[in-house]
C-alpha cells in the first residue's frame, strides 16, 4: 500500500484553493462590514519589498496549475496575471480549479518518475523527477503563498483562524 | 507505482525543519549584525491576537513529531514548550529532528490506512485514516506554522527570500 501521485497532489491542491477562495471571501465581507477600501487588502504586503496579496494569490494559482499539468503531462494554460480586485482573484482561483478538475486522474499514472525540467535552457534550469518536484519543490511553495495570503489578511485585521485555513477540507 | 507513506512524510518533515532552522539562524545573524534585541524577533507577531514567533516554531515542531509518531504507531514524546530564545528554539528543532530520525522507515508501512484519532474523548475528537491525517490535516498546518515564522521574520526586516524557505531541500 502507498499513496498514488494523484492522491498526493490533486485533492490537496483542490482543498487549498478552496481554502484560499474562502479567505478572500472573508476579506470581501470584512471590507464591506468595516467600510475598508478592498484595495487596502489587495495591495497589502508584510514588508516593503515583498509581493502584495494579489501576487501571492497569482503565484499560488501558478503552482497549482503547474503541479497538475506537469505531473500529468498536460499542457499548462498561460494566465495573464492581471487581477487587481478580490473578485478577479476569486475568478482566477475558479479558473485554476476548473483546469485542475479537467485532467483525467489516469494521466497522473507514472508521473512520479517523469522528468520535470524547470526554466529549461536558462541558467536557473533544474531537473526533478515528478515525486521530488511535487514534494520538495512545488508543494512547499504552493503552501507558502497560500499561508502568506492568510498572514497578510490577518495582519490587516481580517478576522481569520486556523479553521479558515482548513476550510477547504472535505468533512 | 506510487509514493510510500514514508516518502510522503518524513523527508518533507526533515526538509522543512532544516529550512526552519536556517530561518532562525538568519534571524540570529540579523539580530547580531543590526544590534537588534533578539527578543524583538521571538516575541513578534503579525497581529495582536496571533501567536508570536516562539509559539509558531513550537507548533511546527508539534506537528512534525505528531506526524512521524502517529503515522508509524510510535510513542510521541511530550515537549514542554518553554523555549524563549532563538538558540532554545533551534535546540527544539534539533530534538524534533532526532526523534523523527529515530523511527525505522518500516514502521510507516500500512500507516496510510491506520485510524488516527485527534483529541480523543473531547468534543473536538476527529478520526482520520493516516493518509487523510497527513495530506488534509497535519501537513497543511505544519506548512502554515513554518511559513508564518518566515512571514514574521520578514515583516520584522530579516533579509529572507524563497531560497531560504527552500534551504532544507537536498541538492
Amino acid at each position: 500500500m502507498s499513496i498514488s501521485l494523484y492522491a498526493s497532489s490533486v485533492p490537496v491542491i483542490k482543498q487549498m484553493l478552496a481554502s484560499l477562495d474562502h479567505l478572500l471571501a472573508k476579506a470581501e465581507a470584512h471590507a464591506a462590514a468595516t467600510q475598508t477600501n478592498p484595495a487596502d487588502l489587495t495591495t497589502a504586503r508584510l514588508f516593503e519589498d515583498m509581493f502584495p496579496l494579489t501576487r501571492q494569490v497569482q503565484i499560488a494559482c501558478d503552482f497549482a496549475k503547474a503541479m497538475a499539468g506537469r505531473l500529468s503531462s498536460s499542457e499548462v494554460p498561460r494566465f495573464d496575471d492581471t487581477e487587481q480586485t478580490l473578485a478577479e482573484l476569486r475568478a482566477l482561483i475558479a479558473k485554476t480549479l476548473a483546469y485542475v478538475n479537467s485532467i483525467e486522474p489516469s494521466r497522473f499514472e507514472g508521473g512520479e518518475q517523469r522528468e520535470i525540467v524547470i526554466r529549461p535552457g536558462t541558467e536557473h534550469e533544474r531537473k526533478f523527477n515528478g515525486q521530488a518536484y511535487l514534494l520538495n519543490y512545488a508543494m512547499p511553495q504552493f503552501y507558502f503563498h497560500i499561508t502568506t495570503t492568510y498572514d497578510i489578511l490577518r495582519h490587516k485585521g481580517v478576522p481569520l483562524g486556523k479553521k479558515d485555513f482548513l476550510a477547504g477540507a472535505a468533512g
